[in-house]
């Protein structure tokens, strides 16, 4: 069973608006064990829509359209699929009932014009829409399906899981689609493909997407089957698998955040932190902390940007900074002790190095980051070179200071951080 | 003179990811006067393909494709076109020796299956890559031309920017787009629109969109117009008459962030700032120190999750958060104030606010966030109540205390922050 999703709206053909719509509606649709097969951006214009919607009814067994159901004369969605269809549009008092009543309820009255927004294509059955005034259609003709919903993503997702998730699983093919989400971080996207690709041929029947974002690389493999108990078997023994290939750079095989997963650790080993910031400048401290609950193992952070903070904030010797440079092993190693001296945290963090665009030298370049890390034995330092712009130099380094804080636990025993 | 654009890759129809091409080339597009009426993505099977570039040589005139001129049996743009136009594929021996030229220089053979990526329609221009290993293509036919770029971001601007624009330009229409970017922070949309809604009859030759986002609100203004001086007048006029609806919630008229706003004003003011956070958890540093150069004002920053460093770090006197609570204007104003202290700044800016979804009380529900911000003659303070989730309400109380920043160098005289 293959689908097609067309999203209208002129405002989608701007530079500005990305249609998001049709990602969501992709993941239900194949859990649903349907595929989609193509997606359409179209405008307002009445030519474009028809030969859009008639281009889909060609070819997809399901269509989806998503927004054009407002009440202005720009939105046509209703008038071109009754068109194509054959389908004469009438009035539906109930739902016009439905739509005064909300006006009401905000205590105003409903423009004429949102009467429009109650006319119905012959034999299409109502999708109530209780979070707006459109209601959603749905309507089958010569073995097609065609659901027209709102654009607003969140009357688009009530309309579909209340009205339209349970009337295309009675209908979908037994066929499902099943993934997994594993999360790595510390290896490049062609390490990773390297690492996993000789699994491929073992598991014809699975494919296997890797996305590279620059906090870490998903990779989803994914089977249909009709069979849930099989495809569970195979994508637990494909993801345990992978996890071997991935070792220690593997932090998720349930597509957690990184942040989650530190969170998990730390409270499993009743632990707290504490960081000290130099180039990152509160983005360690922001991610550490947009887990809820982070106050249990989060004491708190300093960004000290400037050299006389590092010593009056958390105690690292003016001498020290003077003499080594403040972008170097011994002020990271003074900072991750210092800030876990001065909170009393079981792990201190500290982050030192140069984010750029300035402020480079041959002998220590932009990128350049030093992270230290202290527990109660003491601090210990890694240096590492990022590239890229300022911007990504700062994701890595808080990137790689979160999975310092993962190894610490997890690896006791190999060199940290 | 209308566009399609057809993105191509079976990836694009997954869940996880978004083309985001086509938002790049509709923007330099339009600035060339071409106007984009559809947008399409495709998988790589041959029917599909064959289906939706023929349905976009039926209305469109030019089409462009991002994707598909990979080296492998999946990549069939070239021959879609190919076929569709009537034209036959031959290899282009100049394509196929930059391309073993590349792989040379990576220290490695070329694979012979890249070799199709030097087969090139009859008739066709190809356009450099130096970036990757597909070329571009252009081919006019029947009124129509086609422009085959490759999927990967950086080849496909690279080889638009060097080959495309300019031959784009000499054959479109005198009609151009221009538009200005407006900014505005503190404002629901709904406001924003009742207050700029007026001046739209105005200026009927005009179209403005409105987009929100958690860190504020952009109003893009656009015309279509064959004369520069003309539009740029007009866009002037509305910018400003704009600016005057807007008034103080206004930050920007070209486009910038408010992260970028504020380290232009305290540049100019030659002045520093230093921050003392609780529920934004380091994300009002990071926001100050996302911007090149920031060390020039920003000293740094305290998160003081816990009660305790709120008076080791800060010297909030312990007292005060026992008898007013950590989340309390007194606190606040002894945050902005302390850090300001403990730093040297000329500016201090304290955050202390329940982020939720824990801790929140029928007198301190979750949502309120208190900011200070003290300067030479002492602190001031102001009471938010943000609604949303913990993400929205840390974006919202960082912007806000953004913006207080702003307030304070630009409206010395206004209640603050």
């Amino acid at each position: 069973m293959n689908a097609e999703i067309i999203a209208v709206g002129s405002e989608l053909l701007t530079p500005f608006r990305q249609d998001t719509n049709s990602l969501w509606l992709t993941g239900e649709l194949n859990k649903l064990g349907i595929r989609v097969i193509h997606k359409a951006i179209v405008g307002d214009a009445p030519d474009e829509m028809r030969s859009s919607f008639s281009h889909a009814l060609s070819r997809a067994d399901v269509i989806f359209s998503c927004g054009g159901l407002g009440p202005t004369d720009d939105d046509r969605t209703r008038e071109t699929v009754a068109e194509l269809l054959g389908r004469k549009l009438r009035m539906d008092d109930e739902i016009l009932r439905g739509i005064q009543e909300r006006f009401r309820r905000f205590a105003r009255t409903m423009p004429d014009i949102n009467a429009r927004q109650a006319m119905v294509p012959e034999g299409a059955t109502v999708l109530a829409n209780p979070r707006g005034t459109a209601p959603g259609l749905w309507l089958e003709s010569k073995g097609k399906i065609v659901v027209m919903l709102p654009g607003v993503p969140v009357e688009l997702k009530g309309i579909f899981e209340a009205e339209v998730r349970a009337r295309l699983s009675r209908i979908a093919p037994a066929e499902r689609l099943y993934t997994r989400e594993l999360r790595v971080t510390g290896l490049p996207e062609s390490e990773v493909e390297t690492r996993v690709r000789p699994l491929y041929p073992l598991y014809p029947d699975t494919e296997t997407t890797i996305l590279a974002a620059l906090t870490g690389i998903q990779l989803h493999p994914r089977i249909w089957s009709a069979d849930a108990a099989h495809a569970t078997r195979v994508l637990d023994e494909i993801a345990s698998r992978m996890g071997l290939a991935l070792g220690e750079y593997l932090y998720s095989t349930r597509g957690e955040t990184l942040e989650d997963v530190v969170a998990r650790i730390l409270t499993e080993n009743r632990a707290t932190v504490a960081v000290a910031e130099s180039c990152t400048g509160g983005m360690l401290a922001e991610r550490l902390t947009n887990v809820a609950g982070s106050s249990a193992y989060f004491l708190g952070g300093v960004v000290c940007y400037s050299n006389e903070l590092k010593t009056s904030l958390v105690g690292v010797p003016a001498e020290l900074i003077e003499s080594k440079g403040a972008v170097s092993s011994e002020v990271a190693l003074a900072l991750a002790d210092g800030v876990r001296r001065r909170t009393g945290a079981t792990i201190g963090v500290g982050i030192t190095g140069i984010a750029g665009p300035g402020g480079g030298t041959p002998e220590k370049p932009v990128g350049l980051v030093h992270i230290g890390i202290a527990d109660e034995r003491g601090p210990r330092e890694r240096a590492f070179r990022f590239t890229g712009d300022r911007d990504r130099i700062r994701i890595f380094a808080s990137q790689t200071a979160l999975d310092s804080i993962r190894r610490h636990f997890l690896f006791p025993a190999t060199p940290r951080p």
